[in-house]
């Protein structure tokens, strides 16, 4: 899938797909950036009087519940159907689902009201949402009781969606076709924000293609890579999460071929 | 206006302005830190119990829509309402204005009650205002079909606030003065909140000066040569928006009077 | 306090402290990251529905005024309560009181209701407090009239709440015992959100102790070493803030013993 994921690089970087975030205000910054840095443009909306027709703008739109409040939930509904009817991705970020039972119910929510495409989350959020004892601990993976691979299957059987399980190794799967990346670095879980980033990528490749199993190996494979980079050069967390931007912004298609770890199980 | 802007300079750092924002979650962060490295002392204050008691402590009100919802939207009319009573200039930056009717009405109806000192956005969001066939795409402009000095003089005129439109050149005007400033670097259009930080650094020098075109002339040219001086020394979009902030606060009045690109049309 | 400030620091990397914030939206990000490299594990959650449940996973609360809107404040009393049932601790950082009379009608309610484990503000915010002539301009310290350490102390025994006053140099009592850290560096001040993560930095050392004097004393002398380090090799603010996450995350325990200056009064 290496020359897929360059090829995709490349035509997110002429189309520059208008990606439509509801996000929690935790990281929207890091997400806005990383946007831009993977070659697409982020718009964040989220009054009800508007997210419909901002979404008729967009290619592809990012669900983030990071710090959800029942207003906002609202307006995940409205653009989340305004993006099934054009038929744009919808990204779902499940962040914390599984520590709060309010968290749980909102995604049960949006899953009945919405066609997903993507459901991307840490070992503990696909684990809860698979019923497979994922464990969280506020908003950060406790692990996983179950086999991380099938627990993606089962959940992506059980919504019809893609699902993406980030860790050590990242799992993607569409329910049958199971990709497997391993690249990034452990200095990616040393801020806050690597998992909503990653969703943002995933947004901008998703636009830009019909396949989300390869939309989301790929936008996991680029923004992984540029992790890697970034770390190999960073003194801590802070110089870390400034020179992933750059990373992102600056690695190039021929660089990430001979880089991808990308492996169909 | 070189020495002007030396001056101004001097008297922002001196006075310390106090800019109260009500403004988006996305780019609040970067707003907070670029008044700060400006010389001015943000605040950021948005219910409506208590935004009159803090406008009274204020030399500035900036109010930008990024991130608009109802409740806020009636915040910024009491904040900009108390602002008027007061006497202190009102910045308003219409993001994303021309994308959605929503954000059009909001911007009337911020317009109709509120006596706005100074608008500041793209050409887009200056051209959708003032009805010249601006282009918006989510926030970014996506360009403009007329003439953009005529399109700011227009909007001048209709609305007799100073126009501010960002881009490569930036126009001033009110109606009749036109001053351009030919500062900055394409890399400030890689981050997200170049705009937005833009206005704030407005609002630190409008609430130094009486005269809202020098105030804006002067604020643009200072950051835009913070920008490029951060430019040169940076790798990628990381690296610039930390950098950027060190320039803006080193930058001394010295410096800025060669580098200062303004000229009177 | 060396000794108890290192021993502390390295069990607060040992138990990861779950550390639940209701917080601005202007420093929040950067709350986040300081907790992280602080040791701890951040969470943001602010819906009525579900911030007893998260209570319930955290080690402490940190509950922070600086952009407070009404249902907002509502959320605090019920996490504060919870937190109380629990028998975790609360830090209350009362961002810009003094300013606003609805800021200051907020903190009485809070301090109602919550019992408040961790007071920590500037000198104008605990002198407001105190009832002390305390002056805030916008969220910043326009200085004190009366002695900081007996005004300190006066809001401790009012409060029965353990005090912080920073500043050049920090003061912490809790009304008998008064500890006064002299570390840190001036490039503190430069930047937004410097209170804020001092008050995330409390709550990670707060959730690993029962003796808040010393939890607070070790908190903040850790948190100014970091940014006198980083103060050293930075060119202003922005790098600044980078790097005083790289070494908030890379200080070691044995290089805090010599630098920590804690005098106990």
């Amino acid at each position: 899938m290496k020359n897929e994921t360059a090829e995709l690089m490349k035509l997110v970087r002429k189309k520059r797909p208008l990606v439509h975030h509801i996000t929690n205000y935790v990281t929207v910054n890091d997400c806005a950036n990383i946007t831009l840095c993977a070659g697409g443009s982020p718009v964040m909306a989220e009054t009800p009087e508007e997210v419909e027709e901002m979404v008729g703008h967009a290619s592809a739109l990012v669900l983030n519940i990071g710090t959800l409040v029942g207003r906002t939930l609202d307006t995940m509904i409205i653009a989340g159907a305004a993006a099934n009817r054009k038929g744009i991705p919808v990204i779902l970020d499940p962040v914390g689902v599984g520590a709060t039972r309010y968290r749980m119910s909102a995604i049960r929510k949006i899953l009945d009201e919405v066609k997903v495409s993507v459901i991307k989350g840490n070992a503990g959020e696909i684990g809860a949402l698979a019923g497979a004892g994922g464990r969280v601990r506020g908003v950060d993976s406790d692990g996983l009781d179950a086999d991380p691979v099938e627990t993606c299957k089962a959940l992506s059987k059980k919504t019809g969606s893609v699902v993406v399980m980030t860790g050590a190794v990242d799992i993607i799967t569409d329910g049958k076709r199971v990709a497997v990346v391993n690249n990034g670095h452990e200095m990616m879980a040393s801020i806050s924000g690597t998992g909503c980033m990653a969703a943002s990528v995933i947004g901008c490749y998703a636009g830009c293609t019909d396949d989300m199993v390869v939309a989301s190996a790929a936008a996991i494979a680029v923004f992984c890579i540029a992790g890697y980079k970034a770390a190999k050069r960073s003194m801590g967390p802070g110089t870390f999460i400034t020179n992933l931007k750059d990373e992102m912004a600056n690695l190039t298609p021929n660089e990430v071929i001979p880089l991808a770890n990308i492996r169909l199980l």
